[in-house]
C-alpha cells in the first residue's frame, strides 16, 4: 500500500530555484585570482545558470553527459556546478595538482566531450588535451580567449561570447533522483583514485543534513568561509546546503602553485570578511593558530569553525578554545560519503568529562548514516574502546566506485572505510588511526595518530608524523619525524622523556628524525606513502632511543 | 546513468534505530491523566516497539494493514507510533472527539481489525465496535482490563500480557520507502474528512526539515513541551524528528473531556517542566496569555515558541515578546502537508520593517515546499501584495486524498489550500483569509482575520470572530463577535471608533454581537460554520453601527 505523498523528485534545480525564488540576495563570493573576489548574488547565479545550460546544450551536452571543470574558486564555476546536473549532464570537478596523466585518464573514461577551464589553468589543458580522444570543446571562463589558446587542438570559447543573448531560463528536465549529478576521484592516499558518482538524491538529503542544528547547521543569517575547493567533494557539498538555506558563502583561493592557504592569508580573509563560520581541515587551521600567535587579531567574529581532513590534535583544538574562544567542530567524511558522515557536537546529556572526549573525537553519526566496526568477520560493541573498522551505509555513502573498481572495498552493502576506530554508547566516533598506519607491536596496536598528537603537546614542536618501521623483536616499532619551532634546541631524549604522563613508555616512539618538512597530500593529510618511500630511500637521519640509555 | 550512491531507502525503523543506538537516554513523557505522568528513554521505547510489534503480529497485522489506535499522550501511544509503521503496517491515529460515527467510518474503510485503546476510552469503543465489521481485536494500553471490557463484541487484550515475554528485536522488514506509515484526517472545518496517508519517506523528509536550524532547529540538547496531541498529525511530527535528534520530549494532555488546554494547566507544565522549546497553537497561547498576567510566571526557560493552527494576532505576538521576552516562530501546514509547510524566522538580509512583518505572517517555505498563488488560471507574482489562493507541492505534500477524494482540491499536480495569500520576494507567506471566509464587498476583498485581530488589540475585548453575512447594497458585509473581558463595559460604536488608525473605514464591521463564546474546531480554529449556523438560527442579538449614525 503506497501513500497519497506527491513523489516530487528531489533535484538539484529545485534547490537552485528556491535560491532563486527565496534568497535571491544571498551570495556567494569567488576568486578570480587570490586577492581579487567577485560577489554574485544567489538570484544571478542561477539565472547564469540557466545561460551555461542552454550554452552546453548548443556545445552538444545532453542528459547523462559528463562535463568536466578545471578551475579554483570562480563564481562561474558554481554556476556551472548547478547547470550541469540541473540540465540532466554530470558534473566532474577536476583538481589541478593531478598529474596531467591523471586528469586525462578521468576525461577519457567519462567520454568528457566538453571542459570548462579557468584562463589560468589553459596551460595544463595543452598537456591534458591531446591525450583526450573524447574532448571537443573547451570553455574558458572568462570573456575573452587567452593568448595560446589558438594551440589547443580542440574548440576554443570564452564563456561571456557563449553566454551572450541565452535565455536565462532553462527547461529544467524532470529527472529521476538517482540519476548522476556529480564525479569525484579519491585523493588516492591509500592507492590509485578511485570514482564514486553522487546522486541528486544524494545531494539533497546530504544538504539537508548540513542544515540540520545537530550538524553544521547552516541558516541564512549565516556567513561561511570555506579554505576547502571545489574539487574536494564539491567543498564538501557547502553550495548546495547553502543554495537551500540562503547562507552567504565564501570559498577561498590559495596562492598560485600552493595546494594550502598560507596562515596569513586566511588571517587577511578573516579580518576581511568577518565570517561567523568557516570550514577547513585540521593542516590549515595549524598554519592559522601560527600565525594568530605571531600577529594577533581578534576572532570573535566567529561562532565556530567546522573542522575536517583529519583529526584536530588536542594541543590545536585548546589552543584555539581557550586562546581564542572559538568553539571548534570536528566532522569526520570520505569522498565516499558525499562527505560529511559525522559531526562532532557534544550531547548535552552527557558529563563534562565525556563531552570533551566527544569533541575531541570525529563526532556523531546522523539517522541518515549507519555505522559499524568489524573485526574481520566479528562485529565490535559500540562501548567506546573497541576497536574495528569502520563500516558504513546511507543514503549518501557509496554502493561501489565507478567500474566496479576495487570492489573488496564494499562487504555485504557496507562500505569499508579503512578507519580503525571506536564508537561510542551514544554514537560518537574516534577514529584510532588508519587501518594501514596502526602500528602492531609485540601483539599490541599503537595508533600514529595518538603518538603524533602527543608529540605536537611540546611547546617546541610544530608539528609532527608517525609511521611504524619492521622492528626484529616487536614486528613494529613507531619511527617518529619531528619539525621543531625555528630556534628549538631539544634532542630526541627529552622530547622522549616529556611524553611522561601522556604515553605509556611501551608506546613512545624508538626512533626520531628531526625533519624541517612533512609530506602532506593535497588535502593536507600526512603522505605517509611517501614518507614511507623516503624512509626506505635512507633519507631520514635517526635516533634511536632505548629507554635506559642515555642518548 | 545512474549515480554509485547507496538507494537505501528512508524507513521509519531507521529513525527508531537511530535513537535507540545514539539518543538512549533521551526521553520521551507522555500522561497517563492530566497529571501523572511517564517518562521513558528513547532506548526503551525502541525496545517496547520491538515486542509491540511481534504482539500485533501475533493478533495478525501484517505489511499494509491498518491499525487504529485511539489514545491520548501515554507513552505505549508513542511506542505504537513507531512499532506500526516500522513494521510495514498503516498507523490511524484516532480523534476521540469525533462522534463515533466517524470514527467508526475511518475504521471501517480503512478495514481495521486492531484497535489499540487507552482504558479510559474503552466506553466509546462500545459505541464504535460493533459498527465495524472489519473489527477483531481491541488492546487496552494497560497492563490489567478495565471492568466493562467483556462487554465488547471482540476479542479485548491488556497489552502489558500480550508483551509478556516477547522479543524486543523484530526484524523490521526492507520497505519501499512510498509505502504509507500513517493515516490522517482532516479535521473537516471546511467540509467532510478527508484522509491522506504519509509514506516513510515523506516522514523522513518532513523530519529532517523540523531538525534544520532556519526550521524548528531540534538539537539533543532540547526539551520540547507540546501541546499538539499526536491525532493531530502525529503532534505536528515532532516525535519522529525528536528521534531522529534525541530531543526530549513532553507531550502534554487535557483535562478529561477537553479538547483544548486550559492556561493554568499549560503555566504548571511549564513551570514543572521548564522546557526550553514550546509547540502549540494559537488558541492555547491565548489562554496562556491570559493566564500569565493574572498569576505572574517567568519563563525565561523558553528559548522559543512555535505557533501553528491559525495566525498569531499582533497583540498577542507582542505581548510575549515585550512583556515576556519570548520568541514566537508562526508555522504554517495542514494536513495535507504533513503538517509542517512553512516556519516564521526572519531573514536577516531584511529591514527591521520587513523582518517585522516576516514575523508576523506565516513563515518562509524551505526548498523541499514549491508554493505558488492563482487567481483561477492566473499565476500571481511573489511581491508580497498580489493575493491568489495558496497552490503547494513537494515530497511531504499530498497529491491526492484516499479513495480519490475531492479531486477539485488539486491542480495539474498542486494541492489547492484553499488559503487565499500573498507570498513576499523572500518567500515568506501571509495568509489573508480563508477562500471561505473572505469577505467580498463591493468589488473589494475584506480579510475576516486581518478584522479579528485588529478588534483583539482592544484592551476590552477577549476574543473576536468575524463572518461576511448578506448585504443588499455591497454583496457581503462583515458581522463581528465579540467577548469582552469580564467586567469590562464598551459599546460596539466604541470599539468601532477605537478602529481608528487600524483598519479603515470601508472595512469595518458594520454588525456587531457581544457573546461569552466563540465556537472553536478541536485544533483551537475558529469554527465559522458553527457560528453561520448560529447566525443563520438568529441566536445572536446584533447591533448595526452604520458610519454617520450614533449608535
Amino acid at each position: 500500500m503506497f501513500g497519497t505523498m506527491l513523489d516530487t523528485p528531489l533535484l538539484i534545480s529545485r534547490i537552485l530555484e528556491n535560491a532563486a525564488e527565496r534568497h535571491g540576495s544571498s551570495t556567494i563570493t569567488g576568486f578570480v585570482d587570490q586577492v581579487e573576489s567577485r560577489t554574485t548574488r544567489f538570484d544571478v547565479v542561477a539565472a547564469r545558470a540557466g545561460a551555461t545550460a542552454h550554452a552546453l546544450s548548443q556545445l552538444g551536452v545532453g542528459i547523462g553527459d559528463v562535463v568536466g571543470v578545471l578551475s579554483e574558486s570562480r563564481t562561474e564555476y558554481l554556476e556551472a556546478l548547478f547547470a550541469i546536473p540541473s540540465m540532466g549532464a554530470v558534473v566532474l570537478p577536476l583538481n589541478f595538482h593531478r598529474s596531467p596523466d591523471a586528469t586525462a585518464s578521468f576525461l577519457e573514461s567519462n567520454t568528457v566531450s566538453v571542459l570548462m577551464v579557468d584562463p589560468e589553468n589553459l596551460p595544463s589543458v595543452e598537456e591534458i588535451a591531446p591525450r583526450v580522444e573524447s574532448l571537443r570543446h573547451v570553455v574558458v571562463l572568462d570573456s575573452v580567449l587567452p593568448p595560446g589558446a589558438e594551440r589547443l587542438p580542440v574548440e576554443v570559447h570564452a564563456l561571456e561570447s557563449l553566454l551572450d543573448g541565452l535565455s536565462a531560463t532553462y527547461p529544467w528536465p524532470a529527472l529521476d533522483e538517482n540519476s548522476a549529478a556529480a564525479i569525484a576521484y579519491t585523493s588516492g592516499t591509500t592507492g590509485a583514485p578511485k570514482g564514486v558518482s553522487y546522486t541528486h538524491r544524494s545531494v539533497w538529503l546530504h544538504s539537508m543534513q548540513l542544515c540540520m542544528a545537530e550538524s553544521a547547521a547552516l541558516t541564512s543569517g549565516d556567513t561561511v568561509l570555506t579554505t576547502v575547493p571545489i574539487h574536494h567533494v564539491m567543498s564538501w557539498g557547502l553550495p548546495f546546503a547553502a543554495l537551500m538555506s540562503g547562507t552567504d558563502v565564501i570559498i577561498a583561493r590559495p596562492r598560485p602553485g600552493q595546494a594550502m592557504h598560507l596562515g596569513a592569508d586566511i588571517a587577511e580573509l578573516l579580518a576581511t570578511h568577518r565570517p561567523n563560520k568557516f570550514m577547513t581541515t585540521t593542516a590549515t587551521l595549524q598554519r592559522l593558530i601560527v600565525r594568530l600567535e605571531e600577529h594577533p587579531q581578534s576572532v570573535s567574529h566567529l561562532a565556530e569553525v567546522a573542522v575536517g581532513g583529519s583529526a584536530v590534535p588536542e594541543a590545536l583544538f585548546d589552543a584555539f578554545v581557550e586562546r581564542h574562544g572559538v568553539t571548534i567542530i570536528q566532522a569526520y567524511g570520505l569522498t565516499e560519503t558525499s562527505p560529511i558522515a559525522a559531526f562532532a557536537r557534544p550531547d548535552p546529556h552527557s558529563s563534562a568529562t565525556h563531552r570533551r572526549a566527544q569533541t575531541l573525537g570525529q563526532g556523531r553519526f546522523p539517522a541518515g548514516v549507519q555505522a559499524r566496526l568489524m573485526d574481520g568477520d566479528r562485529l565490535q560493541p559500540n562501548d567506546g574502546w573497541s576497536v574495528g573498522e569502520l563500516q558504513l551505509r546511507g543514503p549518501w555513502v557509496t554502493a561501489q566506485y565507478l567500474d566496479d573498481h576495487s570492489p573488496e572495498r564494499f562487504v555485504d552493502g557496507w562500505l569499508r572505510t579503512g578507519d580503525m576506530a571506536t564508537i561510542s554508547p551514544r554514537g560518537y566516533l574516534d577514529v584510532v588511526d588508519r587501518e594501514d598506519d596502526i602500528i602492531a607491536s609485540g601483539g599490541e596496536l599503537i595508533s600514529s595518530v595518538e603518538l603524533e598528537h602527543s608529540v605536537i603537546r611540546d611547546a617546541q614542536v610544530v608539528d609532527a608524523a608517525v609511521i611504524g618501521v619492521p622492528d626484529d623483536r616487536w614486528g613494529h616499532r613507531p619511527l617518529v619525524l619531528v619539525h621543531l619551532k625555528p630556534g628549538a634546541q631539544v634532542t630526541a631524549r627529552t622530547l622522549w622523556e616529556n611524553l611522561e604522563g601522556r604515553v605509556e613508555t611501551w608506546k613512545r616512539p624508538d626512533h626520531w628524525a628531526f625533519v624541517t618538512d612533512i609530506p602532506r597530500t593535497s588535502v593536507g593529510k600526512i603522505d605517509k606513502l611517501e614518507i614511507r618511500a623516503r624512509h626506505a630511500a635512507g633519507r631520514y637521519e635517526i635516533t634511536t632511543i632505548s629507554p635506559g640509555s642515555q642518548h
